[in-house]
């Protein structure tokens, strides 16, 4: 990854309420949070849940890692190849090891001795629920309420483009049409609730990061059928970032992971992510951190 | 990583109350927690909190990845290469991806084109409270509660043995004799706790799983001073594990990361890490969990 000078003194020009809580790491877009910030996330977390329970979500806390199995079949390799970090671990033996990093950098060493293992990193919370469902067919209509750290492995690290985050996802399994009525449902709800806290929401009709010269024609496809809708703020002076996405998927990860309708048929799939990291930057960045339930 | 059929027989005689309620996923010693299970981890979190009230710690919230630097600096990729997850990300370009793409199974074309991350997963919690305190010398002595998301390659899965799992760390940084004692006084007051809770604990001077030909002679040196002690409990019947360990690193992170005590030297620092699913499992298993305060 190539960190430009423009975009590192862009950072370090932008001041944030936010930023100066969190504590960089050596890694760019990899950071600590202190306790003044984890309460506000805390915070967030609790309203999310409160608002969540006008319906009947199961809840699911879901790893750092995820199957590799699940991103290859997902089609989520092949469209976000640059985005996955994916986990190797060391594939040498004892001997090899012992012989030869006493004659070279250890970490040289590590890197010759890779290999790929059955894990990456999770990219979004919901990845986790497909394949949890399709054991279950009985469940559907299914909600489950889902949360987990996401990786990203993004070029760039102005405020609130973390590479480590916290995505809190409200799934919805079912019919197409409950599907759409999910997503605009709660997309709504959402809108409603930053708008009340304070924040300077909009909304919009939006695209994912597709790679490769595919991209145009995915992400306008997607744009066009109006899949995906993003709500942005400002997490910083002059920075606004999209703090909730509301998506449908249609049947893709019905038809991937094979979760059927109880009548045939593959089941649709909605939902909203919560990006915790960013509504917290955003709440602190209005100053409406006081707002919130404690 | 191989499975001995050994291994998968052993796992699916030995069922818990706690296995009953984790969920697995495809991949071995990865899985969700339902809200059941969360439920013991939030006030196993808070019983620790409240232990910990006895010290003045600053509270850190680390990520699941951690910057490659610090494990090749504090020796963990010499010593435990084979428990490292290391993340690598996609290192072709465009052109190439579309082009070969649809010539090849997508996970075979994504395996050639990985690149090496400046990022590894987490080893153990206490690695972000190093070169955090590095930057801020007048911190010392140096009291920090810590959690992060823990990978380790673990080569088997039974009860317990998670890849993916929670560690809080409670981290001293500051003078050798202070050391001794934090972590002394710490490990009386886990036994302590754990037994009134109501489980079966037994304390045992321990050793770090260390990787190669001089594993033995490493292990038998850490034995011999007395550095690491484990607190282990019954996970399941017939399965104990440690859910407590309790450490002192003498001047290995002071040094590597140069943390110097305010009259010169480097820093001594000692750890007590709390494996929370692990202890949610023994107290699931134990039947205790009612004792626990809501």
């Amino acid at each position: 990854m190539v960190y430009s000078p423009e975009v590192t003194r862009k950072q370090s020009m932008i001041s944030s309420a936010a930023q100066a809580l969190l504590s960089a790491t050596s890694a760019p877009g990899v950071t600590l949070f202190p306790e003044a910030f984890e309460r506000i996330v805390a915070k967030l977390r609790a309203a999310i849940e409160e608002i969540a329970a006008a319906e009947d979500f199961t809840a699911l806390t879901a790893p750092p890692v995820l199957p590799r199995e699940v991103v290859e079949r997902s089609g989520y390799v092949r469209e976000f190849p640059h985005l996955l970090g994916s986990v190797h671990n060391y594939g040498g033996d004892a001997t090899d090891w012992l012989t030869r990093r006493t004659a070279a950098v250890p970490g040289g060493l590590w890197h010759e001795t890779q290999t790929i293992a059955d894990v990456v990193l999770t990219p979004a919370a919901c990845y986790h629920v497909y394949p949890f469902l399709s054991a279950q067919p009985e469940a559907l209509p299914a909600r489950f309420a889902v949360e987990s750290w996401c990786y990203r492995h993004e070029a760039t690290s102005e405020p609130g483009r973390l590479r480590s985050f916290r995505m809190r996802e409200l799934v919805y399994v079912g019919e197409p049409k409950a599907c759409i009525e999910f997503r605009d449902r709660w997309r709504e709800r959402a809108s409603r609730w930053l708008t009340e806290l304070g924040l300077d929401v909009t909304v919009e009709a939006a695209t994912d990061p597709f790679f490769g010269t595919g991209a145009k024609l995915l992400s306008g496809s997607q744009r066009a059928q109006e899949l995906k809708f993003e709500l942005a703020a400002p997490v910083a002076d002059g920075v606004r970032q999209a703090v909730v996405s509301a998506n449908c998927h249609k049947s893709h990860f019905g038809e991937t992971f094979g979760v059927r309708l109880p009548e045939g048929g593959p089941a649709h799939s909605a939902c909203i992510g919560f990006g915790l990291e960013r509504l917290a930057m955003a709440v602190l960045h209005a100053g409406c951190d006081e707002a919130l339930a404690a």
